[in-house]
């Protein structure tokens, strides 16, 4: 029987494709046909075997294998791809992938007749660069090299051109993946089995989505509502306009739901909704990383004044408040720093160390009124050095039950403190902004947490 | 007489600080004193004289000099600050630049005093980092071989964080600068007299503000109405709510104006308002670049489809229109290539290399429905290579009246595009949305200008 789990947990794979055969709009092609082969070569950790139906590299029939497999990825033109999907489902394989697209509607009727009589499973087609998996290696993906650091953010994505960019920019700024997955055309397995898997995938914490349309409406918020009880779903959806709604449509071939029937549904559904992919990304960072905030009020403690402005600025803009704090804290601290005025957002002047942020850090986590806190600390113009990043990993472990982001503000700077704790449990932004818009995606988690419970 | 030019153009500085003293809370440090002469000495193409307090490095006194400097930069806490600037004023310098801060009200009416007796012109106290200008090499921050390179923006700070912030941001991602300053407390030279000089520079076409009050409003608007028909003048204003308004108060003791008076002032006086510092440089980017957009009208080139649905939604969210291509342009294109439908967002399929980009984007710029193009090329899951980039350039030549942003969407996608053509003409953002706030600007000011045109 077929299981998702197929999809991203094969034994061994295999993959089919030709060495001759170049479509002119469209996929298949020898170059891409290799390039999956090197990936999967390189990183996969099970077995994988080749299928040239040109009969160049590999075996030269199903006769060959010595084993049948669990998983087939298929790179052939639709024609093709029909063909070898049934002689596969034929001798006993369960789970398909197809990368190639350009399948008329009969096409997959043809398809999923296959399935019914075979009992099969497929993922496309047109799912453009099919799935990865970090764990096991498994990388169907057609860029050679491609592949994320090991994490437990999982990511769906309804586009190929979406996903591919979601994929860059995970590996460019080294976002621990658990799963990765191009959903393409939906005609079998869709975004409600893809979140009953991930649900239960002990790998992955955090599900993204990128999705433009949904099939099965009802069963997908019931699937997503038992899901983010266990961990959260952040989606962008593509196609709120009516002429890129238009365009959705005819580009992954599904319903591209009106902007307001969407947003009641992910509403009820518990998904945290976001507006771009760098902020789909930067929300999966903050949730992998810290705890959800169970309240509203952030305090800032910085190095430097006018970014901290900014930063409290930009509470008030994501509907957050400034956490007064209580007495008993201000004066501990200004008594410790006779320079420093304590009131929040707190300014602890350039010249603030380790020391400076350590202490005044643990005082404001201790204070009943704040729930989350932005930590600032700027290089350029400051006497903060790298290495002094590791004091706020010092107190964040005293205090694991409040939220902590950290904002190396700008280029270079940022760059400098993520070599020293960019992968540690504390996620990094280089703007003030982009800090306060995680600790919101913070607190919109212990909302529907809380919304749950209750 | 002082004049601003002065500051930005001496031919010869005075670097005054001393190799003993630092300050417990401020920024008088040998240190900082070493560190800015290193700057001066490498950048600055004027000649540098170095009067250290203490006597230990550089000119025993005032008497050594063969001439008398332009400019003094002054480095030391209040009390000697006074103190040397009064000398040097006696001895003829006209301009001064006080890094240091801390001082009281009564020690700004002795700067005042000084100014009044000897007709100089005072920048600060407390600017932090004090200005840079890329043509002569001045270079008065103490951050070593902190230097953007050469370009037409400037920017003004009155934060020395978020001045800090921007350097570094403008060097790290290697935006073209003409001239940079941090004001600080303002007791003499203002906004209005920046703008003033500004106004008439001819390396500066554009102009970012980074503001948390302005001293004289009704002058300010004035300057600012007159400078920006000449070039755009973007800021980003912190202290919005009462919390930080107050905390910017204390910053750089300075009146933050309420947000709602704010916004009507700038919008008075044609200036571009942006929500934070990246907005603030991207927008910078785009002003830099290319020409006003004179309509609402973009169109989108892409080779992907998702990510130019994602573009499409962005349009309506920035309130311009997706535009709507003539039949004669739509025909064109589909004749040129069948498979694809020319209906905007132009998906060009993932094949496309620089002649389709060439082609296509020829005929969308000469259509008269199209104001401005968004061009998306992608380089993972596609055929585009970066060189490709190239035919953008060349299509753009043809049309320089109207703007062209362009979006290798991702993060090592955008770095190989950006090797090839991110010192051209045309701007490149990492996301399709952060590509349409630039057309958005662009439209901004075109309606800027043809206000005042009417």
């Amino acid at each position: 029987m077929f299981s998702v789990k197929t999809l991203f947990e094969p034994r061994n794979v295999i993959l089919i494709g030709s060495s001759k055969t170049k479509e002119k709009v469209g996929l298949a092609s020898p170059w891409l046909f290799k390039n999956v082969i090197y990936n999967m070569k390189k990183f996969f950790k099970g077995k994988t075997y080749i299928l040239d139906v040109d009969g160049k590299i590999g075996l030269k029939s199903f006769d060959e294998l010595p084993e049948t497999p669990d998983l087939a990825v298929v790179m052939l033109p639709p024609k093709d791809s029909i063909l070898y999907v049934e002689r596969s489902a034929a001798s006993g394989v369960k789970g398909f992938l197809i990368i190639t697209g350009g399948f008329k509607d009969s096409q997959r009727q043809q398809l999923l007749k296959i399935k019914e009589e075979h009992d099969i499973g497929i993922l496309g087609p047109n799912t453009v660069m099919g799935v990865i998996n970090t764990a096991n290696g498994l990388n169907t993906t057609f860029e050679r090299d491609v592949m994320p650091r090991k994490g437990n953010i999982a990511v769906i994505s309804q586009s190929g051109g979406v996903g591919a960019c979601l994929l860059d920019w995970a590996c460019f700024y080294n976002i621990g993946i658990s799963k990765f997955a191009f959903m393409g055309d939906k005609i079998d397995v869709d975004d409600v089995d893809m979140l009953r898997y991930l649900g239960r995938d002990k790998e992955t914490k955090v599900i993204c989505l990128y999705m433009e349309g949904v099939k099965n409406g009802r069963k997908f918020i019931e699937e997503a509502r038992k899901t983010v009880e266990k961990k959260p779903i952040i989606a962008l959806k593509g196609g709120i306009v009516q002429e890129s709604a238009h365009r959705a449509k005819s580009h992954t071939a599904s319903m591209a739901g009106s902007n307001e029937v969407f947003e009641a549904a992910l509403k009820k559904a518990g998904i945290i909704r976001v507006e771009n992919m760098e902020d789909l990304m930067n929300a999966a960072l903050a949730l992998s990383k810290q705890p959800p905030m169970l309240g509203d009020n952030v305090a800032i403690v910085s190095n430097v004044g006018g970014p901290a402005i900014l930063a409290a600025d930009a509470v008030a803009r994501n509907n957050l408040k400034l956490a007064r704090l209580s007495e008993e804290t201000k004066g501990a601290i200004e008594r410790l720093y006779p320079g420093v005025d304590a009131t929040n957002p707190i300014d602890m002047i350039a010249d603030a160390r380790a020391d400076r942020y350590r202490k005044v850090l643990d005082l404001v986590l201790t204070d009943n009124n704040v729930d989350g806190v932005l930590v600032i600390n700027m290089l350029k113009s400051c006497f903060f050095e790298p290495e002094d990043a590791k004091a706020i990993l010092e107190v964040a472990a005293k205090h694991p039950d409040k939220p902590i982001v950290d904002v190396p503000a700008g280029g270079e700077d940022f760059e400098l403190v993520y070599k020293v704790i960019g992968e540690s449990s504390i996620p990094l932004y280089n703007l003030p902004e982009k800090g306060l818009k995680a600790l919101k995606i913070l607190r919109l988690y212990g909302k529907i947490i809380g919304n749950i419970k209750v």
